[in-house]
C-alpha cells in the first residue's frame, strides 16, 4: 500500500533552529521526508520551506497533526499550510474570446499532468462554451450587462466562492479586475500577460513588439495585484523571432509561449512551490 | 585558385523587377551568386537585398564594376554598397572599466572568427590597457578632463576618424553620447545594453531585475541613436535565472549574454546583413 | 482587390545566372517579388531558391505561366514547383493513442494559423476519434487486423491517396512504416521523434533521458526515410529539465516540445520552405 | 563583523529523521541555516542534502565541530563533507592547443566570479603559455615524449598532486585519460564535451552536426569516467543554428557554449552542489 504524500509550506522571520524545529517535529511523528527545500531570502530576512513527506502509516489524522504541529511552530512565528497532494486545489478559469490558454489547461488537466481540479469556466463571452463542455466541465456565461462591469465582476466572484474556488486563473480574460477584487483574491489569482515583463505593457504587445523589431518575444505569468501587469512574476519564457514574422505570426508564437508559461505557473502554485515577498516570488523547485 | 567573395547590400522602394535587374546585371558580368536574400518590408514598402557573389575571374575591378552597376541601378532608385569580404571593416572599440565584452571581442578577433579589423581601443579609464596591449593593439586613454565631457567626446570622435574607423562599438562604455555625436555616427555605432529591451532601462538593470524577481535576464545590442537605450535592435538573448541568484550572480550571467550578443551584432553588421527601417532592423541571415 | 500570392520553389545544380534567369522571367511577366531567398549549398553544389510573388493582375493563368516558365527553366536544369499560397496543401494525420500532437495541430488549424487543409485523421486505435470529430473532421479507424501490419499500412496509404493527400504527418503514430511505404511517401511524410536527434533512439527516450540524468530534453521533426529516426531533420527544440523531474514529468515537458516542433515543421513544409540534400535539410525562412 | 559561511554536503540511504538529525545538531550548536536543500532520489533510495550555514560566532573550530558532527551522523550512515566557502578548492586546468575554455575560466576567475583557486595550467602543447602567464599563473608544459602517453599522464597526475589539486578541469584537453587515471581522479575531474550528449560522440562533432543538418548544437560538461564521453552529466546547453552555418561557424558558436557550460559545471562542483548517483548527477541549486 502506498502512503499519502503531504506538502508543508512554511514561512517565518529568519532565526536559528527553524529547519531543525520543523524537521524534528516531523521525525518525532515518524514522518519520512521525501523532499525539503529551505531558502533564506536575504532581502526580506524571511525563511521559506517546502517539505514533502509521507506519514508514519497509510493515513494521517490531519486535525490532530495540525493541532500538535501548530503548537510546535507557534513560538517561532512560523506560518504554515498543510496539503494532502491527492486533494487537488479547486481552480476556476476565466476567459474571454480566445481559447488557446484554456485549451492547453484543459488538455493538461484531462491527461492528468496538471495536478488541479478545474471546477468551472467563466467568461464574459460564449465563444469557449463548446470547448469547455466537450471536456465535461460547466461553463458559466457572465456577460457585462446593463448593471455594468462591477456588477459582472461581483457575479464572477460569487461563482468563484460558490464553487469553493481556491485559485482563479485568468487565461486571457480581457477584463481588468477592480482593486477590491484584487485584494479579495490576493495570492489566489494568476494572470498570463502576453509580453515579457517588464516590457510592452497594456494592449497589443505583439503589435508593439513588431513595431519595435524585437528579436525575442515572451510571456509572463504573475499573481494579480492592483498594479495592472505588475504583480509578482511566477514564470516567464521567450522564443526567438525575426523580421519575417508578421504581427499575426508573432501572436501565434506568443500564444504558444503563453500556454506553456501559464500551465507551469498554475502547476507550481498547486504544488505549493510559490512564495511571495512583496513584488517578488521565490519558486522552490 | 579561389575567387574573392563580394557582398552587395541594396535597398530601394518596392517596385517590379528589382531582383531581376540586380541579378541580371550580375549574370551579364559572369558573376556567380553564392547567396541571395531579398525581403520586402510591408511596413515601409521598401525592398532590401543582400547578395554574395564571386566575380568572373580571380579579381574584380571595383571602380569599373561600380560605375556600370551604379548606372544600371540608378533608374530604379536603388541605394547600394559593395564590399570585398576580404577587406574587413575597421572597428574602434570604446570601453570604460569593465572588460568582459572587450575580452570577448578581442578573443574572437584574434582567433579569426570575428571578421573585422580592430584598429584601436579607446577608454575614459586605464583599466583595459593591459588586456588590449596584450593583444598587440593600441590603447588610447581619453579621460574626461577639466574641459568637460563634450571635449572628451570630441577627442574620441577624432580618434575614430583618424583611425579611419567604420564602426564604433560601445562595449560597456558608460558615457552617453551627445545627440550631435549620435548623428555623426548614425548607422556606425553599436551599443550593448545590459537588459532585455524594452525592459529595465538606465543604470543597474541587473539590480532592478533582482528587485522584480524576474525569471529570465537578457541583453540587447542596438544601433546608437539619440534616444538612450532605444535604438534599432540588432540582436537579443536571454538566460534563465532564479531567486537564488544574487545581483552579483545575475551580473555574471548577464555579462556572458552581453558578450555573445554584442559579438553577433558586430559580426552581422560587418557582413552587411543589417538594414535599418526607422526604429526596426531587418537582419538578413 | 488583393492579388494572390504564389510561391516558387526551385532547385538546380550551381551555375552562373540562375537567380537572374528566374527573376528576369518573373519581371518580364510583371510579377512583383515579395520575398526571395537563394542559397548555394557548398556540400552538394546545388542552388535552392524560394520566391514569393504576386502576379501582374488579380489572377494568374497557372497553366500558361507554367508552360512558359518551364520552357525558360529547362535549359538550366532547374526543377521547380509553383503553388498558389491560398491553395493549401492537403494533410493526412496519423496517430495512435496519444493526442497531444494531434490536438495542437487541430487547434492551430482551426484558428487559421497552420496554413494547411487537414482532410482526414487515421489511426490504429479509436482513442482520438472524439477529438477529431469535435473539430468536424473525418476519422478513419485502421486497426491492425488478422491480415497483419502490411495490409493495414496498405489501407492507410489507400486512404492517403483517396483523400488526395499531399503530406502525411505522423503525429505520434507508433507503427514503423515499411521501406516500400517510406519510398512511396518520399518527401511527403513528416514524423515527430520524441528526442533530440541524434540522441536517444527507439522507444521510451524520456525514460532513457531520465536514467542518464540529462539536463535538457528535446524533440525532432524529420522527413521519414528508411532509416528509422534518421531522416532529414526539419526542426528541433529543447527545454531545460532537472533531477526532480520524474519520467512522467519529462514526458509532459517533452510532449509540449513535440507539439511546437511538429507544428513548425508542417508549416514550413506547407510554405515550401524545406529543401532536402541527402540527409540534410535547408529551411529557407 | 561577518561570519564565515560553511557548506555541508551529505549523502545517505533513505531513512526517517535524516534532515531532523542534521539540522537539530546544527541548531544545538547555534548554527544559522542560510540555505538547505534535501532530495530523496527515488531510483537509488538515497538522500542528499546541501546546507549552507553560519556558525554561532565569527569562527568555527572545524576539528571540534567535525568530531562532534561525525559522531552524531555515524549511526545513520551519513557520509558528509564540510567546507568553509572562503577556502576555495584548488583547481588544475589541462588544455591542449585551443584556448577558448581556458580563457573563459581565467577571465571568470580573475574577476572573482568563479569561486575557485586556479593553481596551475598544464598542457601537452606550448600554445596557451602566454595567456596563462599573462594572468600570473604557472604553466607546465608536459609534452608526450619518447616514453609515451602513459608516462606523460603520470607526470600530469604528479603535477596535480604536487599542487594539492582538488579538481582537474579538462578544458579541451585532447588526450584520453587511461582507466587507471580515471579511477584515481574519480569525482575530481570534469571534462567539456563539444556536443550535446548523448549525440555526436568522438572527434569533430561540429562537422558531424553539419553533415547531419542539425538545427541546434550544444555542449556537455561531465565527470570523467572510464567510458569516454559517457560520464555523469553536470550541465548542458544548446544554441540554434541553421544551414548557412559552415562547420567553422558551428565551431565558433559551439566554443561559446562550451565555455559557458564548463564554467557552470566547475562553479557548481566548487559550491558542493553536485552529487553523483551511478551515471546520473543531482545538482542542488
Amino acid at each position: 500500500m502506498t502512503r499519502p504524500n503531504y506538502v508543508l509550506r512554511l514561512s517565518c522571520p529568519d532565526r536559528v533552529g527553524v529547519v531543525a524545529t520543523v524537521t524534528s517535529h516531523l521525525a518525532s511523528r515518524g514522518a519520512n521526508i521525501l523532499e525539503a527545500h529551505h531558502f533564506l531570502d536575504p532581502v526580506s530576512a524571511r525563511s521559506v520551506l517546502r517539505i514533502v513527506f509521507e506519514p508514519d502509516g497509510t493515513t494521517l489524522d490531519e486535525t490532530a497533526f495540525g493541532r500538535d504541529f501548530g503548537a510546535a511552530m507557534q513560538p517561532l512565528g512560523i506560518e504554515w499550510t498543510l496539503r494532502d497532494l491527492a486533494n487537488r486545489i479547486r481552480v476556476v478559469i476565466a476567459v474571454s474570446k480566445q481559447g488557446h490558454c484554456l485549451m492547453s489547461l484543459l488538455h493538461r488537466w484531462s491527461t492528468g499532468t496538471l495536478p488541479v481540479d478545474i471546477v468551472v469556466v467563466v467568461s464574459n463571452h460564449e465563444d469557449q462554451r463548446r470547448l469547455t463542455e466537450w471536456y465535461g466541465l460547466p461553463f458559466q456565461h457572465l456577460p457585462i450587462g446593463a448593471d455594468g462591469k462591477e456588477a459582472q465582476e461581483r457575479r464572477l466572484l460569487d461563482v468563484f466562492h460558490a464553487a469553493r474556488g481556491e485559485l482563479l486563473v485568468l487565461a486571457r480574460y480581457m477584463q481588468i479586475l477592480t482593486p477590491a477584487a484584487c485584494r479579495e483574491l490576493e495570492d489566489r489569482a494568476i494572470n498570463i500577460h502576453h509580453s515579457f515583463l517588464p516590457g510592452f505593457k497594456g494592449a497589443k504587445p505583439y503589435h508593439q513588439a513588431y513595431q519595435r523589431g524585437v528579436k525575442l518575444i515572451g510571456a509572463t505569468a504573475h499573481y494579480v495585484n492592483e498594479d495592472l501587469d505588475e504583480g509578482p512574476i511566477i514564470e516567464q519564457a521567450v522564443e526567438r523571432v525575426d523580421h519575417t514574422c508578421t504581427p499575426e505570426q508573432l501572436t501565434t508564437i506568443g500564444n504558444e509561449i503563453e500556454s506553456v508559461v501559464l500551465n507551469r505557473a498554475v502547476q507550481w502554485h498547486a504544488e505549493s512551490r510559490v512564495f511571495e515577498f512583496g513584488n517578488r516570488t521565490v519558486v522552490l523547485r
